[in-house]
């Protein structure tokens, strides 16, 4: 029998909702790093030894873990991890079929895919061309093994985007289409990550509760001589995708030492 | 009076919810970009205009944008901005209040500060320490110009976490803290960013409605010579942060060239 390790005073003196949050935390890290391999999570009672937390913020916990659709509980049966989260990589450019090999494979449902006679003047911009130039709206939804991940709409310039539109675009990333037709390399993207809640509309597409929480992403991408091709918004299940980063201490500035 | 730039029946014959997202998509695009100088978005026939989207489609575009936080809508006075929302880079190591230089000063209520025992063994194992050797635990509700941002919480090792906690951990970055007390530079972290909703106690705390997104980080960080020291999670008001990366283009590897 698992020994208590933290001191019984220390447990009690903690408000049940934070010491929820910490313990929600931790399984949290750990279900993303794959440690329950078997996918089964510790009784509450193990759990309550190892955090040194009551089992009534072990229980709240665990429901905290439930509503973001990381785990399930059943009598009987017990916590099991829902799916593992998988990992997309901020640092490194590639999309989502590329990232999901080892996964399985990624296939898209097209949902609008148009030529487009005037961009939007903001979307315009952001492509650096003329709005009356057009281009094309593409919008897909992405299956991994009969889950739908995320929602994708982009828009390509009118000299890329028609070449696209002629590719796989049910079975391939944006990205490979974008250089095979172009001939050229993609170099860098821009990516903002946004938090936001599932409307009814994308909470239906994408086969979670509404008001579930989605990551939106806003990512320009330039081909490699900085030309900007594929401006996109992207949807993306937050209980089935997390993103991960490496960040490195660079000098402070000297704003940034003054203010120390 | 603005032309509408989009041909009629291109505008009929999209679902509205599909173009409410992407009109809604693009404003928030343009309220990060900090495009609406004066606060003020065009009123709804503008943007009518701009996107060829229907009032009606329009309308729920920016019911979107509300239930993010990101504006307020007020008869008489129109759409505003309700603040911008601040950037956060994924590429630099730096903590909230040397990010948050040019916006105001971040503030620490601080919450818990304390010595635990011992720690819980998964935080022990990221820590590279014994469970048995102890640390400190830090949690603070961090504030910039009177508006909670995040409630970070961090587990320090033994023979940095007391150090720290005689510092200025009200007025400070634990970044800060750490590199003084140790006399060490830092040097990397790894991130892993989730998606979640505020449960009613994080709500309360963060000033958010219920179910609110939010920003749940995982973040350890490293010493420059590779030791871990500094175990976070940390509770990120989404409508106020967002994160942004630049991606960088590298070669496939020989199984994603296979895949493609």
């Amino acid at each position: 029998m698992p020994t208590r390790r933290i001191p019984e005073e220390w447990v009690s003196s903690r408000p049940r909702a934070e010491r929820a949050r910490q313990v929600a935390d931790v399984l949290r890290q750990q279900i993303t790093a794959g440690r329950f391999v078997d996918g089964m999570l510790p009784d509450e009672r193990s759990l309550g030894n190892q955090f040194g937390a009551s089992r009534n913020a072990v229980r709240e916990a665990l429901a905290l873990l439930v509503r973001e659709g990381v785990i399930t509980r059943r009598p009987g049966v017990g916590t099991t991890v829902v799916r593992p989260k998988y990992g997309h990589g901020l640092d490194r450019l590639v999309g989502l079929a590329e990232t999901m090999i080892g996964y399985g494979t990624v296939t898209n449902e097209i949902r609008v895919a148009e030529t487009v006679a005037e961009l939007p003047a903001p979307i315009a911009e952001r492509l650096q061309v003329a709005a009356e130039t057009g281009g094309v709206y593409l919008e897909r939804l992405r299956w991994l093994q009969g889950t739908p991940l995320s929602l994708d709409a982009t828009y390509l310039p009118s000299d890329i985007g028609p070449a696209v539109l002629s590719g796989d675009v049910a079975g391939r990333d944006v990205f490979t289409l974008i250089e095979a037709t172009t001939g050229h390399l993609l170099g860098r993207a821009e990516v903002t990550v946004h938090a936001i809640t599932a409307d009814s509309d994308t909470a239906a597409l994408l086969q979670v509760p509404c008001g579930a929480p989605l990551f939106a992403l806003e990512r320009l991408t330039y081909l490699a001589d900085g030309r900007p091709v594929d401006a996109e918004s992207i949807r993306i299940r937050a209980d089935r995708m997390t993103f991960h980063a490496t960040m490195h201490r660079g000098r402070a500035t000297a704003a940034e030492q003054q203010a120390q």
